[in-house]
């Protein structure tokens, strides 16, 4: 483990902010994703984005999920479900930060204590509302990407096993830090 | 599209079976995830498993997820919380079918609209209970795979935007074939 950038220093990408650590990535990855669509979302930097899911259910923004005609014979049924998870790939986000300063907390966080899209595998997951879907394209309401952000995969969201209402993050409920 | 094998026939892993639809797979895959951990459970084949996370917290087994050292600094806070969500690899599960018949149920299902682990992106998700966090270790309620599962990310689980308690999966609350 390192505090150190673990490859070129100076640039955004490979800064290791006071609070963070940094680890070395492994040499190889151990398996391989399809990207089997595109999140089309009006955000086109960072700093336009909601910040994460709730944000962007405020804001209310309908995006569209782009299925690759490959895979569309998979989506019958899906019009049913009020609600989705969505998973996708945060293909500019680093992966070797192990505690890491999110841009709207004052300090360092674990990585797994967080939803920040850096970790080690940046896979990202959306609870979204399904508006409509068209041939091979859904509307949807809840992502928080940039636009063209690749997409892995579309569950549906069974309220029977994925909604614990009383789930609790002790360290997000005790926080004394205000949001920014 | 096809509804023949993608390739060998004859075995479990290619066979198609009636009522199944395949796909070819893409030449190449487009990202890859590295392994972070492991699931240890119980259960060492198909026929043992939980069918879902469902039956799986009904049984009550704490099962354990192994987080691979190199990661182990990104755990803190994490045992502040009551929930997780689990990602992993379900590194034995077909990849290839858009149109599936699930051991239970009686008839073809689009990929996209059921939790089957076969999908393009073997990504299964689970909701899980956290019971205890020793050292590398969490001890947690809920998961439904092999053992040696691979761990692909673990995440907080935030009540605020993951719990929707009236979500519907209309297909499946309509449906009339009984569970088996």
């Amino acid at each position: 483990m390192t505090t150190n950038p673990p490859k070129s220093a100076g640039t955004d990408e490979s800064h290791v902010r006071p609070g963070e650590v940094a680890v070395a990535l492994p040499a190889e990855t151990d398996a391989g994703v399809y990207f089997i669509g595109r999140i089309r979302t009006p955000w086109q930097s960072r700093k336009d984005c909601p910040r994460n899911v709730r944000e962007s259910r405020e804001r209310g923004t309908v995006c569209t999920i782009e299925i690759d005609p490959r895979w569309q014979a998979a989506l019958p049924g899906v019009e049913t479900c009020s609600h989705l998870i969505v998973l996708y790939w945060m293909d500019r986000s680093r992966r070797d930060l192990v505690v890491q300063v999110p841009r709207h907390y004052e300090q360092g966080r674990p990585t797994f204590s967080v939803r920040s899209p850096v970790r080690p595998n940046p896979i990202a997951l959306a609870v979204v509302e399904l508006r409509k879907v068209e041939g091979n394209v859904l509307h949807v309401v809840g992502v928080d990407c940039l636009d063209n952000t690749p997409l892995l995969d579309i569950k549906p969201y069974f309220a029977s096993t994925d909604s614990v209402p009383d789930a609790r993050v002790g360290w997000h409920a005790d926080r004394e830090e205000p949001l920014k």
